[in-house]
């Protein structure tokens, strides 16, 4: 799989790895922060299915391959400094393993958590 | 400065940093990600004001401080592995340090990036 020219413009970290926040495309809930390689990256653009590095199996994670809930891309982009990416996706069921519709179920509001 | 019981759960990188992605609270857009360390991850739900820990810098960093632009507090939730924040903001003027009012401007629609 060749690399795109946007993979080469991208910064990762010393693992080879960039984080990837990923968004619901209608309703804009933050579903997740997932990482990719270089070739994850490439993987998710040619397929069009999100496609990550799984840090905790190291090995490559199609999202949904298991629990069937994928995640269509609509757009990528970078951030200023090349070294962060933003997915918006159209998420087929739950995000998160727990079964929950995002990752980020548990917020706390200013500034009760800090009394 | 103590930490709060939130700041207790956290799962911090072995540079003691967690990635923080910031949402604007109306528009839902995501305009950033940052890193905190448990200090300033204390010190935002403390003062209510968005405060990082800058990596190239190398220091505690209270967004706006130089440029104006805060980014005022709403809520912090973490992710299911309590290796992720979630910030939600309201965002005065430019999230982005271009002057971009996020840092996400870059975006490529799939398929044309693979093309």
């Amino acid at each position: 799989m060749e690399s795109s020219p946007f993979v080469e413009t991208l910064v990762f970290n010393d693992q080879g790895l960039i984080p990837v926040v990923v968004q619901q495309v209608d309703t804009r809930e933050v579903l997740m922060v997932a990482w990719m390689n270089s070739e994850t990256v490439t993987q998710t653009l040619e397929t069009g299915k999100a496609t990550y590095w799984s840090r905790s199996r190291n090995e490559i994670w199609v999202k949904g391959a298991t629990s069937g809930n994928h995640q269509r891309v609509i757009s990528l982009a970078k951030d200023c400094d090349s070294d962060t990416l933003l997915l918006t996706v159209d998420q087929s069921g739950a995000a998160c393993h727990t079964g929950n519709q995002t990752c980020f179920d548990d917020a706390v509001t200013h500034p009760e958590v800090s009394q």
